[in-house]
């Protein structure tokens, strides 16, 4: 990677927040799938689509119940794919479960996951990243506004926006809890972020971001003409996001845990090439540099 | 005021948070007043009074006029009354507004704010305290769980629970903003929280609190049957809520600030004696001290 590749999505170059185009369609959906028309356009207007019940109360249990195990197994150590709270030594979030038996059949082959993604990104696809987090109650930290991919665009090498991810609640989501919360069409921009990316930059940015962080005139004017919508739902329901949709998550000061799953796949056509920013790339345990199609 | 005398709502004076019974009626009201039947009652259970309308669009601006010019007066000055972010310059409180003229207009001789708390309370009523906060958009920081009458008994000598407070949104209040949150039926018990209280704690619990804190056992024990309520509403809506009511409420990541009007009544035959925690009072723009019926 050099300064002089030319590089559409470029972020984190100049001391000024800017707001440029999207590069990429916003859907190249095929009709081979399970999503019908209008879903595909809501996607493709919105960047996300809500699916009230897309796993039953039976599978979310099992899933809570793993969830819950590794996060135990997971406490005391320092493993490359524990995150912590800022601060504390709780567990908020637990990297590439697609690793683990359990979780890795809901990913790679659950066709209610699996097949919606195949279909709005049209191509065969593989598993960026995943990740359990936990936003404990009372004092579950928030999740500042950003774009997943200028992150993995500048950290990670991903070329062009072509991944989805979908966020699973495993536990209700209620607008006390800290919900994902989106912002509508804001994956139509892209929002160059100001600054520069230090290495190893990753090891915090996960407790607490300081780069690739959107400016306040850039959220407001997002945020301008569009309404905020946050992920609420039942255990079960889930979120299929664009790569690029503007997201964040607030604070949890209620008595109600929040668990969510988040897997994010990828088209095997926009596979991680060198990080645009110039550093080496993160662990893989954040992005997953072998292409192994789901 | 010595250790020895006998006080029913002690607390801060054990290792161990411990739910007690509220020793005072819940509510004393006469027929004299604003509020009809079933919305005594449902103060009386709940702990809380919604109004969705209580003061009018172009009243609400005057007073958002008034609150961004004494807050941008009070930006650079360190005023006894002006409480800053944890960690910043950022004006999060402006206390004693209503010795501001516009404000003491609508605390002191507006009937619909004051006639209800006097049937209410069944007596005149004084102002305890009052107060502006601003939650700005993007980073305006949580405030935990607390009931206001452990902190004014404790630290201010408020003997019993004879006092109500109402919010006014002088901003729209919604589920990202970060909006005042209450417990309903949780004034019904009494949280003797754990701990002491440090001399001049106030200076720093204003912005972070560690001291007169429910633990988490208090708050999901008065949550098990309870949905949490937010004051969500259009500028101008309020909250009548009792002096005892569990309330706190979430940060703000959204790009719409919250600024909130507070006016605290305290019965006359509830005048404050020496704070129960056994130390000196707190200065009297967090707890007036004369008694001057409105």
């Amino acid at each position: 990677m050099t300064e002089t590749r030319d590089d559409v999505y470029r972020s984190r170059v100049s001391e000024k927040c800017e707001i440029a185009e999207r590069q990429d369609p916003t859907a190249r959906a095929s009709t081979d799938g399970p999503l019908d028309g209008s879903e595909i356009e809501s996607f493709a207007t919105d960047g996300f689509l809500v699916k009230e019940q897309l796993l039953g109360a039976s599978e979310v249990r099992s899933l809570v119940k793993e969830a819950e195990r590794i996060r135990r197994n997971a406490r005391d150590v320092e493993a490359a794919g524990v995150v912590k709270e800022p601060g504390g030594e709780t567990v908020r979030s637990i990297f590439r479960v697609h690793r683990n038996e359990v979780f890795k059949t809901l990913a790679c082959q659950e066709p209610r996951v699996v097949d919606p993604i195949r279909q709005l990104l049209d191509s065969d696809v593989y598993i960026h990243q995943s990740r359990v987090n936990f936003k404990p109650a009372f004092d579950g930290k928030e999740f500042y506004w950003h774009s997943d991919f200028e992150t993995w665009h500048v950290e990670d090498g991903m070329p062009r926006m072509r991944a989805i991810s979908v966020a699973i609640n495993l536990t209700e989501s209620n607008e006390f809890n800290g919900p994902l919360m989106v912002i509508p069409r804001s994956h139509l921009k892209y929002v160059r972020c100001a600054g520069a990316t230090p290495e190893d930059h990753y090891k915090d940015s996960l407790r607490k971001q300081e780069y690739g962080v959107p400016s306040r005139d850039a959220l407001e004017e997002l945020t301008r003409e569009e309404r905020i919508r946050a992920a609420k739902g039942p255990p079960g329901s889930a979120l299929f996001f664009e790569c690029n949709v503007m997201h964040g998550s607030a604070g949890n000061l209620s008595p109600f845990p929040r668990i969510g799953l988040f897997i994010v796949y990828n088209s095997v056509e926009n596979r991680l090439v060198e990080p645009f920013g110039g550093i080496r790339p993160r662990p893989v345990f954040l992005a997953e540099r072998e292409v192994m199609p789901v």
